[in-house]
């Protein structure tokens, strides 16, 4: 399989290139694109050095697979060329994602929604970490209502994001100076910032209305009662959620945990007499999402749930998903 | 006025002297208390140097008003005996909190309910921050349901749990090495707790059900319908909330800002446009309990409220809340 990576010097691009190789995926040659700046660079990879190369549209590449971690304008100017050019394009960003033609997908969820297409969107991270723990939750009891709060990691803003944080925290804690910030609106290091991507009329934030979309869309549930309250946590890599839901079935802890326990890309996390339960700590670097602290919410009688979850923003929040993606496609790609 | 502080070392401790200091609190003469290891320091305070004594229990000061920032074990032995010799006590650990004879007190709420009593408990600190914003909004609105998900700063484990952040973040950001943890149960430098003091029976933590506890006993509504998730964050000394309410009456972000912005011990922190929302950075150090990112939750149709809060745990969380609860007894302090 011929594979192009497209901005694969940033932080999801370099998972991209990472997953495939760990996972085995059959590539026969892997192409790196990314900006001017670093073309030519030749990195290491699990498939040998590769040599960055920049991206001609007047000549896409000839490609099977086109993964893509760039921005939504880039996806969006370029994405259905390299279609054109004969690729599946599996697109990171957020440009295409609530098109009506373009699937969006989980593939523990609704992997099947992927069929036949060609030009598939990879949804936001936050989602895609909550869906894998939901939708085996719908499918026993019933969703009726969902609130969640995240706790969002600095990788949500890229390579750069997690620098900024790790080089204000050295200068408050090493040159007792104030931090600087470009990449977040405010210093990041020993803060929380309720403001991820721009403000919508409603008064949530995109990135807020990107969890309810995004959730209604890969669930097939349309009118799903679904908020979310999104906060960038001094947190490296992976994405928290504290979740409460009320099901439509009474629903118990043990029934929710069984029902986990089994779920595909779920990793039951639940042993608070041990202290074990989701964390950034445990959850990052790792491909499945931990879920715990699982209890009754008596806000919603017998038919409320509590749990945390836990996923590596750049791993299943990403590039894992997007590699999951390819490797569902029931059709064989373009030879 | 002779007023002891206990517990005078710690971040609570130091806190209470300052905040004594500040508010021009009547103080005629200061004792400050703490364990044996501190004995004999002297330390500088806004009523002149202080020597740091040890309590004994065989001949209780003479003080007109106590503070307690210690132990709840210690509370138990002690803050009886202070009463006895003549104090009114103020103390800040979870001892007394639920018992039906000691009032349990946020001044913007409950005042009258210390009339008359020589010992009074001050709240967790979660509840305390949450129960500004929240009984201003029920006296309008009404409350149905309350959903709490906290970002918590170490602080709330005292000094020692700020310090050991510091240490953590230091260790793997100059020295690449592991950060240690002994207050904390697991490291907490770019990490995420979703654990805060013991689990109980039902899941939740005693943190949480804190929360529930003390909001219900505060705001006379035994049987409010509210569940909290609470979660240790990598922050200094600010807390943060973000909650979803569900009211009797319908609510408009509009109306709730309105009554937000004239509610005692709250400021209305809610401009998004221009990116000014609660947040750690602005509220650490400050009295009043940030309020903003107010919003229609629409998974309550036109009942449904989100916001967000922030508070210095170490002030309104607790200190401040005590000195508080001083100033607003009824009843002139026994000579």
């Amino acid at each position: 399989m011929r594979v192009g990576v497209f901005g694969a010097t940033g932080a999801v691009g370099k998972e991209l290139v990472q997953v495939l190789g760990d996972r085995g995926y059959p590539v026969t040659e892997l192409r790196l694109f990314a900006s001017n700046r670093s073309a030519g660079t030749r990195i290491p990879t699990p498939f040998g050095e590769k040599t960055i190369e920049v991206y001609d549209p007047a000549s896409p590449p000839k490609l099977d697979l086109a993964l893509l971690a760039v921005s939504g304008d880039w996806s969006k100017a370029h994405a259905r060329e390299l279609v054109a050019a004969g690729a599946v394009v599996v697109d990171n960003s957020s440009a295409f994602r609530l098109e009506k033609d373009v699937p969006l997908v989980v593939p523990e969820v609704n992997a099947a929604a992927a069929e036949g297409a060609r030009l598939i969107a990879n949804p936001n991270c936050t989602t895609a970490i909550l869906a894998v723990a939901l939708a085996p939750l719908h499918a026993e009891f019933g969703l009726r209502r969902v609130i969640v709060s995240t706790y969002q990691a600095s990788s949500g803003a890229g390579a750069e994001g997690m620098q900024e944080l790790e080089d204000g925290l050295r200068e408050m804690l090493v040159n007792g100076g104030q931090p600087r910030n470009s990449v977040f609106r405010h210093p990041l290091p020993m803060n929380l910032i309720p403001h991820i991507d721009s403000f919508q009329p409603n008064g949530y934030t995109r990135e807020e209305m990107k969890v309810t979309w995004e959730t209604r869309k890969i669930m097939g549930l349309p009118d799903l009662l679904i908020s979310c309250t999104a906060v960038r946590v001094p947190t490296l890599r992976a994405h928290a959620e504290a979740v409460t839901i009320e099901t439509e079935r009474p629903v118990t802890p043990e029934a929710a945990r069984r029902v986990l326990s089994t779920a595909p890309g779920v990793k039951l996390t639940d042993d608070v007499e041990n202290a074990i339960y989701p964390m950034p700590l445990t959850a990052s670097g790792r491909y499945d999402v931990e879920a715990g602290r699982i209890r009754s919410n008596p806000v919603f009688g017998d038919r409320g749930l509590d749990f945390f979850v836990c996923g590596d923003q750049l791993l299943k929040g990403a590039a894992l998903n997007a590699v999951q993606i390819a490797e569902a496609l029931p059709v064989k790609l373009a030879a």
